[in-house]
């Protein structure tokens, strides 16, 4: 599994999903992916929460999968399929190897947060690796379903089934209760959900990150990463705090859309998120740009 | 408004939606809804939390609406049109509505938790009741939606607009802190989301309930109400003490998948959850027909 | 126990301690006491938390149970005894007992939550109910101890110790579901802790309330139990709506601070809480103030 | 301030205050104190959550740190002073400073968690550091005061009073937030409250821990800060997550009460906790010293 494990190392962009005006703007996804092409970025995450998947209809996810598969560009591609049943998230996991994905990322189910005790999860998980055609990476988000948290338990469970490479972890202590736990002679490999808890994750054995704030900034996400592979330390924890400082600003205060906010300032076509999720305003997308600045970043 | 109130007034069946094998099971579906005919309840919702509507494809969703409105015998027929977003959710209301439902009962979004403040539940509500030709009820259930829950101030706004008839509250602390504050002159009735505080809802003046337990034992939960209406404060006390007792043994403890095998118990053909839900093994079961004995209620 | 039962019946003041810069101020405490006893109170409540026991001295703690002991004119007075270990919480209690408390109130430990399951709890009210000279009160209410909360479990074991009379419920959710599950052989008693969901409670069987609102506005209090009593629940839950409000205003928006504010407009001497907790600004008070009125009560 | 940074670099013990029914064991304490002197430890904090101090009567504290001030052996001495006012956290402050501690740590009052906004709490702290003799460490640990959370904005405006040199974090996050947002130019310093992120909080600029580990097992400890100050970092990180499985099998399962199983296992006179909470049965401890094996550990 060795290449699996160079294929997931290094940063990934969760790459948003423009709309105006409520519609879905595939050229504005189209200019974002080839503007990205020329960064550092190990690949891209099509469809997950920044990609507002949820807010999608079937036949438009479906057009978003094709925008990626054409736009590839030597990345390393990756789809979110998760749906809240078993049944669909295999039907939308084999149509994205199908297209030409390597790698789907899947969410934990979350509306009926209650019931998803381990077995649920583990059954779920094992039913879906089992049918995928394609490698799958566990993907723990507590702030977008309702909670629902892999246990240790279940994630070292699950880390021995053939077909699950990894985890995308963003539940708010990071991963580091997963890298503690799991066993090592496995081929299981962490990204790191959110620039707050990037860096010190790679310090404890995560493979890389995907990071909201790669859409607007690829190159200092892949420099922070450069820099801690060159073991340059100082500089790596003077990137890392300007970069938190920043996610707070951006995708901490405002989600997605401050997201594409940034994007917007940075030369990107972030475009708007689909309602009920707010635009920012012209002064808190001011205050965006300030942030940026203020780190120290360079606008467009 | 005086017909609305009439029709919101009572017990509701939040009806589920049957599997076996994962299959949607429409026929099971109609057998219900004849066998529910026969009692006093107001009426049914189609597509709530109960109904797993998150677990069921829009096709297919479709098509349990249908047999809703074909099974309609003279009941009030309410659909659970939410969706993630303001868009789709007035599409799938407008289309409840061309199909005969007369009123839609509309979840708070939940997914970007965080993001669901009062400016952005407003605008969703207010968009979609102005676009929805049948009058809507707010539906707030954080335990389902990352714990999104409407403030009292953002449903007192939602409370003065025309097409605003509603809200169904299925919070832990039931529906008391909203008619503690609303309007009295406004015409929004509130409907108790769990048998927990149904009764006690009843005193605090919600016009009736949508309560899971009336899949199993729609008769029970019309009695209950009955007493109410004749001051039978005693003979109620009791019943809720025992309908209590019993929900948080079938609901409580299993969800969706415990009101289905109360059904089953009971004579219904409840079937399956739908995959990461897992029935309940034969030994639950049989404790939970153990539990709708105890309580005094007659097994089919 | 029905000597007991008559006891607990009605509305009981939680009495606030005064304090000036810091202070404790013996003889307003006498002044108030003197002011309730005039009203239809059943007893008073020593050192619970709108007594803010945690902020007092040993030694205060003593000062404060001998003026109760001196103005206790006829009302039934509990102490609050609670200790955050086994040992003290018996020592305290039965000192409290020779001053001549009729009962003590026991909050649950909290420092230690993640460690207070039902053994501990069982095994730490088991201890003290056999030391004490009094009967006492389980006391649970998680917003003060870091969310630590009776189960109904714990509760239906320790309602069967001789000398565990009843219960005093200052949860969110209020005491309704202590109430289904308990043994109604068994003589036991249930205290609502808020005036949130006093009224309501009666309903479900609790015998009467400890609420904060009693310091202020002893007589709207009394008066929502006497509607109760006489069924004249149309009239009771318009009271009950209009010290909900007030509840929200008062407690809800500032809690003990809240609590002295309003009894220094209706003529108490509530003075102010001790630091950290801050007194309400002239401002925040005139809205207390004006809160009151709105509600129809009248102003000393 | 560079005297206060060196003193503070390092691991501190959260020092444990033994028990045998119920009684306070000064002389096991002693014991104590006296093998962890032959450690590389920087220091103690004596009266601490580990401590146990709100299990401790006013006069049992003050022979607590009796003990620590006799026995202090050219380590550095901290005492955690916190009461739930401003008033008596101050006396308590002076106390310390007088028997000679060098840093009071202090933990935000936590009783009425819902008052304990950031102005309740700045005001808090300032006057604490303007009255205490010592320097003052903020302590943050939501897990033991009902979720109360310092905010980054107030320990900005804290970190600038020249009498409050650095902060304890124990919260499940660990200190990274605060690290991130610090003005550097400020002398204060972050220490990390718990061996779950003790290596990582190093890697962000934290100087040092203080974790409840360093009761049994102070060489381990002591050891992964010495492999982070040479860089040894593949040492460290096999280390980090042998220690910190340990944890979740020591304090994370059991609290205080397996810190001082640990310690009995190993050598020490840890004694038991004080009712109401539990010391571990025969087989969990045989349970805690298995894991100490299984991570490599020597038992004495």
């Amino acid at each position: 599994m060795d290449d699996i494990r160079k294929k997931l190392t290094g940063v990934f962009a969760p790459v948003v999903t423009p709309f105006r005006n409520d519609e879905l703007m595939l050229d504005d996804l189209r200019y974002n992916l080839r503007k990205l092409a020329d960064s550092d970025l190990t690949g891209y995450l099509a469809l997950g929460s920044n990609g507002e998947f949820r807010s999608l209809s079937d036949l438009e996810q479906l057009h978003v999968l094709e925008v990626f598969a054409e736009e590839k560009a030597g990345k390393v591609v990756m789809a979110g399929t998760a749906c809240e049943t078993t049944r669909f998230t295999i039907e939308k996991t084999r149509k994205a190897a199908e297209m030409g994905f390597e790698f789907a990322s899947i969410l934990t189910p979350g509306y009926f947060a209650r019931q998803m005790n381990d077995a649920a999860l583990i059954g779920h998980y094992e039913a879906i690796a089992d049918a995928s055609p394609i490698p799958i990476l566990l993907y723990n988000a507590p702030g977008f379903t309702g909670g629902v948290q892999l246990t240790p338990r279940a994630v070292i469970q699950l880390s021995r089934h053939a077909n699950i490479c990894g985890m995308k972890d963003s539940s708010p202590t990071g991963p580091d209760r997963y890298l503690t736990i799991l066993d090592h002679a496995t081929d299981f490999h962490i990204l790191a959900g959110s620039a707050n808890f990037f860096y010190a994750s790679l310090h404890l054995g995560a493979v890389g990150g995907i990071i909201s704030l790669a859409n607007p900034l690829p190159a200092p996400c892949c420099d922070l990463f450069r820099l801690f592979t060159e073991q340059k330390f100082d500089e790596a924890l003077d990137l890392h705090f300007r970069l938190s400082r920043l996610n707070a600003a951006v995708s901490g205060t405002h989600g997605v859309a401050g997201v594409k906010a940034a994007m917007n300032v940075m030369g990107f076509r972030g475009g708007e998120p689909r309602l009920p999720l707010i635009p920012l305003t012209d002064s808190e997308r001011d205050k965006v740009r300030e942030a940026i600045i203020a780190e120290g970043f360079n606008i467009w």
